[in-house]
């Protein structure tokens, strides 16, 4: 296995050296599995693989690949980095779509170069996800449940796209999207993790709902913090989904609040001002839209624990405990 | 198993009858995997799936797992649907990077809907071949032998994009070029094929090899038809890789031949007028450039089937043979 080139691990995990060791080797497997032979386009795709983010769905694999009896590091250590694999493609193809021109404070693939080149790198990282498992992963079902969740962020995607002069306006439909975007793959995650480690169908389903909800709270907050943070902090500008017409849920509650308002705001054709902006935060203040939302978050921890207290006991279910209630407070 | 929606076999078919069939079989595969929710985008896609392509791929995986001694017809089957699936998301994320507005006489999907909803349908697709083959496919290195494929065709076209300001402009960078590209899933198509058969390894081998020469010379006279065909029958319009500035054989060919006269043309700025293209036309006629390409087809069709003529007897060997060669003599 080749050394990590470049590595830094996300500073979340500062205080779980553990962890932070796993997922210095989980982007060795990913980056063993770049065989790209000009060297230039190698390390292109090396820079977008070690590009500075949480790794939090290989970390929550790696976790639950502890709930069972069975313990094979090598193996959960290629899952995990399996699911980040194919996370970094779905944010590079993602980014295109959006015309993003910079992710995690760094310019995006398709504003470095093309958005050919960054079409070509997402899919050439949905097959290297696919490399990983084929080598690692313990059975075909295994790859079935990648295979299958991966269809289903997708068909939501396509279904999203295709009634998108409709942007989802009520907390319902805003929760069904963020269940299939980022719920999915963090329940994948989990569930992938328990059933590596041998955990019984009980287990891995507790797996799966608490990955479920850590997801659901996870893009709530993300949500939350587009209307709190700072364009350093985030590392991408502040109000971008309100600016883009996509209704998060703080702008939903907003919208509920005072349709008239908000929905005057949104309609114009030309793109928000400043003063627009600035205007839309105050309906966001008058419906109490980020207090709401946080509540919202809060309660899918809540239920995320409470899957996890009832897994088998171990020093990974303290970690689960506050690495989850981290996530919640989080503000970057 | 439901059924098929619309599903037409390319007429390429109509003297087998029995691969006809068959190839409708893998449609039902296929069109049983679009598992999506929304009927107008599950109807979208249907009709990408039915879009009337040779089905190549899927017929020589099933001729060639007709060459071991085990036959399991379903297996077969959901093998080809795979590999014709990788192939159609392939082709749609092909469409958005080339921008072209038409692919077999059809609308494509970018140009129907936009680049968005195509790379989400690529993607789409991509998971679903992935799917097809974890269910069917009879062991984890199947599936490593698709991911890997599939991974060095991208790395291929990546490496290609990042130095699209020197195209190739020898034969044997167009070789290499079409090698990673088309032939690459030829093969492996003959590959699969024989594994699930379970041909002996040099059985195995030879079908790589069959498959390899095939898609070289599939490639190839893909390219020729570019400056012979018309409009109509290529569902394409002719001398459009020479418009877009791709440097296919018959140009390369003319390029070697009057340097100087060529590069002057295809240097200008703007886009090629009629009378510009049917200069290049009189450049490659003096170079005999379709007959050089031509005879260079030739050669890899016998290629292929001296590979062939090593394979065990069989029906299956036959129709393998006829239809090589009518591969190479076609006119769409």
């Amino acid at each position: 296995m080749k050394e990590g080139i470049n590595m830094k691990i996300h500073p979340i995990w500062n205080d779980y050296p553990e962890i932070n060791n796993q997922l210095l080797k989980v982007d060795q497997v990913i980056q063993s599995h770049i065989r790209i032979k000009d060297k230039k386009v190698r390390a292109i795709i090396n820079d977008v693989v070690d590009s500075g983010g949480k790794l939090l769905r290989p970390a929550y694999a790696l976790l639950c690949s502890q709930i069972g009896p069975e313990q094979d590091e090598d193996k959960a250590l290629a899952i995990a980095a399996a699911l980040e694999t194919l996370h970094i493609a779905t944010l590079i193809h993602d980014d295109v779509i959006d015309q993003a021109d910079r992710r995690r404070g760094k310019a995006t693939l398709n504003n470095l170069f093309d958005n050919k080149f960054a079409i070509y790198a997402g899919d050439y990282l949905f097959s290297v996800c696919f490399s990983i498992l084929s080598e690692y992963a313990s059975s075909l079902s295994h790859i079935a449940y990648h295979s299958r969740s991966m269809e289903k962020i997708l068909s939501g995607e396509l279904e999203q796209l295709h009634s998108r002069f409709q942007p989802p306006k009520s907390v319902k439909n805003y929760l069904s999207r963020i269940s299939g975007k980022t719920a999915q793959l963090f329940a994948l995650s989990c569930y992938v993790g328990a059933v590596e480690s041998k955990a019984s169908k009980q287990e891995r389903r507790r797996a799966w709902n608490m990955g479920h909800y850590i997801g659901m709270a996870y893009q709530i907050t993300d949500d939350i913090l587009d209307y709190q943070g700072d364009d350093e902090k985030m590392g991408k500008p502040v109000m971008m989904d309100a600016e883009q017409g996509i209704y998060t849920l703080p702008l939903i509650y907003a919208m509920q609040h005072d349709p008239e308002r908000v929905s005057a705001i949104l309609n114009q054709k030309q793109e928000l001002s400043s003063h627009e902006l600035d205007q839309l935060m105050v309906c966001i203040e008058n419906a109490q839209g980020i207090e709401q939302a946080q509540s919202l978050a809060h309660r899918y921890t809540n239920k995320a624990l409470q899957q996890l207290a009832k897994l088998p006991d171990g020093d990974y279910k303290n970690t689960l405990h506050q690495l989850t209630n981290q996530l919640l407070k989080r503000t970057t």
